[in-house]
């Protein structure tokens, strides 16, 4: 890394503990010397199941997200509870969230959503030889399922349908799969 | 909209009002008819410029992103001032932080980076016939200019040194264009 874009810590302030957020408001030293403030979200990091079902489909599903108002078609994903491997987590919120349980697992990627105010991680799995187990939705959980395949969710996505990012990534890089483009 | 997953606002208060983050907590009711709670960001939106040199070339950056605490290869961008126009918005963010002006500028989508905690959303510009004008960088942006031939900054996304979201998108993007798949 460059050391000349570095920001040092000078202090770090928890100023908001919620439910579900999480701040943090540091004073750092900037390249120049100065002094200035950095205020962040800290996560404990998420997965993103690229799942595809013994038809062929994509498994998706659509849920309420209130911060934009509307319903979103998206990949399955979660939340890493604390101590938890990322694998287990995408195994937990797959059956969680649509019922599957998954016999090939392989970690596709790691990427940064939001790098300007949040430590977020996502991390990518495809997961193929679907077979239903049962579904059990965490409470406060509404989640609608539905299965397109890959080309109908590539067209949704030029249309402005799917705008989730980690759904839209996830969508980028099945395709990449289908074509054998990504190793 | 599928109405039984609708979440319907019960009160709403501003929780942390800081120099970069808002954030608002929510009472809602839920599908089921039970109460909870919502926690977000409310933002501005921002914009992400795919910009290409007359050599053919991606226009990138560096730059030190505090909550991850490295730094990151970025596509330029920023946020939307009060009351500008996203294409206006984009157009000062390529000036100010590389010094470029476009002749040609075309919207390519908008996303939604962090639909869980923010109600973010980035607006995509593809921006062509570069010429350099004076970088003029806000006080407080400590940016290293790149350029790379699109291939190489795909080799980059492939090996997980580009993991930045909206660049992530950007490239997938950009390579859609070049390849006449996209729109």
């Amino acid at each position: 890394m460059s050391r000349d874009l570095f920001e040092e810590t000078l202090d770090s302030d928890a100023v908001y503990d919620g439910v579900l957020l999480k701040v943090k408001r540091d004073r750092v030293r900037l390249p120049d010397g100065k002094e200035s403030v950095r205020e962040y979200i800290t996560h404990p990091g998420a997965v993103v199941v690229i799942a595809f079902l013994p038809n062929g489909n994509l498994l998706l599903e659509r849920q309420f997200r209130y911060p934009l108002g509307r319903t979103f078609i998206e990949m399955p994903a979660g939340k890493i509870d604390s101590g938890e491997e990322a694998l287990a987590c995408a195994r937990r919120e797959l059956l969680e969230e649509t019922g599957y349980e998954a016999e090939n697992w392989r970690e596709i990627a790691t990427i940064h959503p939001c790098i300007g105010y949040s430590n977020e991680s996502l991390i990518y799995f495809l997961a193929e030889n679907l077979s239903f187990s049962e579904k059990n939705l965490d409470e406060e959980e509404f989640i609608e399922h539905m299965e397109l395949p890959l080309a109908s969710a590539l067209d949704l996505l030029r249309y402005g349908e799917i705008t989730d990012v980690k759904t839209v990534v996830g969508l980028f890089w099945a395709e990449k799969i289908a074509r054998g483009e990504w190793k």
